[in-house]
């Protein structure tokens, strides 16, 4: 279903209800861009740590405007054995409330701007029809702003129609200039006022004037369709004044709640504790956050704290198809060659059917970023692969439901795009810390080439390069002992620098200690805070074997054991056999 | 008339010659959005210097896009006495020529954008079918790697049909885990060679991996409407090869051409040599240069110098509007106002006529803020008023060309919005200096409203307070003698602080000063330089009053004399009195 601002207030409670009903959902979202900075190398070096990588995506992602929402409701039904679906396609855009209100700016990257034209991308619904939204911020200055007007109402204060533009200093005061044509103005009104009942409009004029009018009027502005505005003047007795005062107020009420707009949806999935299930989610969570609920904390925990309030229970599917037992069965994991693998052998396509009403897709004719089709299809390839969990256990089960303990291993893991030995961002736990002594960090003039790091190292064998920037880069080598030497060998070198990897994390760390001691000098730095307004009950914390997310069958009831996590650094923590089985 | 990517190249040479037999051009353009950051009020201070604006300019509003750009043409029929227009609006968007082509990242601007979507404007034209565009610096760059391929494909050297991508420094070498994919590649065409004559397709792979393969081929990047890209490799004979070789090449060099795009169209505006007409241009004019020809220099002057040489003349209508002898007949200069303006008495409405095969405007429906329209009622006022000016001729003529002596006064004067006492900025020449030792410069606490500033200075009578930011403005007095009170009286204040505009602008050149010792110390910092391409012939450099441009009358044959002019700070220099009068 799609949804503009055209019938968003329309399909509010059908969204309300799906979410409500739902096993579980799945999101997509649409972004104007990825980077504004680095290149996508850059931005995904192969050995970031999880708060790298978090504070580049922070830095260089954040700025462009998710433009396009997703949301997919699954509901499992019993008697059809299937699943029934409700996708919606959500157009985003931040229509500035009224002229006080904050005036967004976004990035837009020509090249993902491009991609998406290509798949035939409709911009004129985001940037005519797209629905607005405030964050949490935002919305409680102008739940504030209107509730001192309604106390000024009824403490009997005049009240001019504006919202006082508090963020233009200059507005509490009537320019000189003004003031003759604001007295002609409140002459003629008050020499028709004398003979006529009417209505007139005039020119707008600033808040401070209407305090010039005479008594027993009724002063409101008024904006034509061509965005002029106008000061619409009638009599009225004061019985009438009052009722449409009143009738003002409920309306600036209805209009803000307009304003809150698409993060009501938001609002919902969080509240709705529901599972929430996304493919290469990080960059979607993040965005969600930001723009409907808060800035995004400096700190990397902060967010994951944050994140729990926000999304109690997520998953990635990109994730679970590159864990055990998937990981050896699937070759690419990107969405559409994962939903056309999980309708092959050993996998089974799941029976779903879309809701009556809801325009159903096909995935024949593969609507790839469409953020709805591309929730719709997240959706899919969740419950194939849960199913197929299913097939482990005694006796096998064809349906495995989204509250299974067979999926809790694979909860608020988001997987880290190309970092080669952290699968993932572990949101309800410390992240894992692979050993990386056989790294070296390495500086150069900004002339070098990947060539001239192979020839560099050209007595180690094998290594693998990741740039950095312009004049850095990691360099692996196949064996750890090859470290010392060539630290030895670089000592006498004038055109490039080496460390070890862990001299580079303690430079970062001195570095990082100083800027917040810095900070905290200032007096104007406060600790950002957040509180949680939904709990999740879903407090358990536990460590998996990062190699292989299932290990923990390893102890249970299920046929196919894998052993490859025998030797991995972190020992798996089992949890409690689960009753159900 | 439309141009998008779509009918771009077959519309070019009909742009060619409506340009080459005009008389006049008028030119607007539509961006995304304004400023990224002071809001209008302080990006258009009162009492900005013309150097401080050009750099909040530059600095604020040059990221956004120029996404929509009006050119119309006027060509005088002598027969039917109208003027014959051509109007285009082209739909601009910098869609990357290929993967390794600057991927230019743009603001879009809430308010902006919400605007020109209540009034029609079609974005899906902009994002899917926008033309593309490079400044110079980018175009010669792939001029010259498309010359080097050419080069190397005269020697003989293979030429892989990658453009090779410099900008991404790890592609030099195939990476150790492809290798065996490469090679399984080459083994699976070499075993097809054998048997067959035929063309295979194959995923993509990095170009070093083409020298891998035997030779006899032909090898071609391909990509699909789905920017899936794969890499043909046909069996062909030497000759067969060497033409499809030739015919690449040819391709690229017309795919060049495309890339170049728009800004050929600018080009050919600049090489005219034609009088560019606009109105309130100066944000256009920065923004054509900006995205067609080069970075905006540093300096005020060297912007002046590449405008001079882009748009040897132009003329704003805003600032002709608000000059003597429009000034006191016309109430309001907006564009649409004064295209209504100037229909009445005494103005005439202009004799125009569009050009067969275009579709014509109808200034009743108003279809403001389309920049082909507003670019059509742009050239209307100008003629409007250009012909007004006939009327002081003595005998009284009805139409002025475009190349009257009668127009010159007002050339290269571009309006500066809202700044009280320099209506504009001077292209040619030396800007107007005003006094301003009325004027103090007043910083303050940052919870100071207006209403602190009129308090302070209630005993002075009228003040006006132009805000800078959110602790600092400039307040004018209403005289001159009463600075030094002001100065006097504040000397022990703490909470405040006063210094005369004198000193501030003292204290900005000292800073000004020391940052560019600081950065001429820098190695890496070379002025930028900016050679003229087009020479105007046009080189007068001359001063006019500023209360009033048209004040040589004065001096001419003309029945109307304006008089206040002669109490202005700069005398009026007279040109030779041309001999078509």
């Amino acid at each position: 279903m799609e949804v503009t601002r055209k019938n968003y207030k329309d399909c509010l409670n059908t969204v309300y209800s799906a979410i409500e009903e739902a096993d579980f959902l799945a999101i997509d979202g649409e972004f104007s861009g990825i980077s504004d900075g680095p290149n996508v190398s850059a931005l995904t070096n192969g050995l970031d740590t999880p708060e790298e990588r978090y504070t580049k995506l922070k830095k260089h992602s954040m700025d462009f405007l998710l433009f396009q929402f997703g949301l997919c409701t699954f509901k499992y039904d019993q008697a059809k054995s299937k699943y029934i679906t409700k996708p919606f396609n959500f157009y985003i855009f931040p229509k500035p409330f009224n002229r006080t209100s904050p005036d967004i700016k976004f990035i837009c990257q020509s090249s993902s701007i491009d991609f998406l034209a290509s798949q035939g991308f409709d911009f004129n619904k985001v940037f005519c029809h797209g629905i607005p939204y405030l964050n949490q911020e935002e919305e409680a200055q102008l739940r504030e702003q209107t509730e001192e007007r309604r106390n000024q109402h009824a403490n009997g204060v005049g009240t001019p129609s504006f919202i006082s533009p508090s963020s233009s200093k200059g507005s509490s005061h009537v320019p000189e200039e003004h003031k003759d044509f604001i007295n002609k103005v409140v002459e003629k009104v008050e020499a028709l006022l004398e003979k006529l009942h009417l209505t007139q409009t005039f020119p707008c004029l600033c808040s401070d004037a209407l305090a010039w009018f005479p008594k027993g009027l009724h002063v409101e502005t008024v904006e034509t369709e061509k965005k002029e505005r106008y000061i619409q003047i009638s009599k009225v007795d004061e019985e009438e004044r009052k009722r449409r005062e009143q009738q003002k107020l409920e309306k600036e009420q209805e209009e803000l709640n307009d304003a809150v707009g698409f993060s009501r949806v938001i609002h919902a999935i969080s509240k709705s504790g529901k599972l929430v299930v996304g493919h290469n989610m990080l960059l979607d969570v993040m965005h969600t956050i930001h723009q409907f609920y808060c800035p995004l904390p400096e700190d990397l925990q902060d967010f994951k704290e944050v994140t729990m309030c926000v999304f109690p229970r997520l998953l990635d599917t990109k994730l679970m198809a590159s864990t055990q037992p998937f990981k050896e069965l699937i070759t690419n994991t990107s969405l559409a060659e994962l939903e056309k693998q999980l309708k092959e052998n050993p996998f089974k396509s799941p029976q779903v059917e879309t809701a009556e009403g809801f325009p159903s897709y096909d995935t024949a004719q593969e609507q790839l970023h469409e953020a709805g089709y591309d929730a719709y299809i997240t959706g899919l390839c969740f419950i194939a692969m849960a199913n197929y969990l299913g097939s482990f256990l005694t006796p096998p089960k064809a349906y495995i439901s989204a509250r299974s303990k067979l999926i809790e291993p694979f909860f608020n893991k988001l997987f880290l795009m190309r970092i080669i030995d952290i699968p993932y961002l572990n949101i309800t736990g410390p992240d894992l810390q692979p050993k990386r002594d056989h790294v070296l960090y390495v500086t150069f003039p900004k002339e070098w080439k990947t060539s001239d790091l192979y020839q560099l190292f050209s007595a180690f064998g094998n290594i693998q390069v990741s740039w950095i920037d312009d004049t850095s880069a990691f360099v692996s080598l196949s064996q750890t002992d090859q470290v010392q030497i060539a630290m030895n060998t670089s000592r006498y070198a004038e055109s490039y620098k080496i460390q070890t990897y862990a001299e580079y994390i303690q430079g970062k760390q001195q570095e990082k200690e100083k800027q917040t001691t810095k900070t905290w000098g200032e007096d104007s730095w406060v600790k950002p805070h957040y509180t949680c307004s939904t709990t999740s009950g879903f407090g358990y914390s536990r460590y998996s074997c990062h190699e292989c997310l299932t290990c923990w069958v390893f102890f249970s009831h299920v046929k196919n054991v894998h052993l490859s996590c025998a030797g991995a650094e972190s020992t798996p923590k089992l949890f409690e056999v689960p009753e159900v089985w």
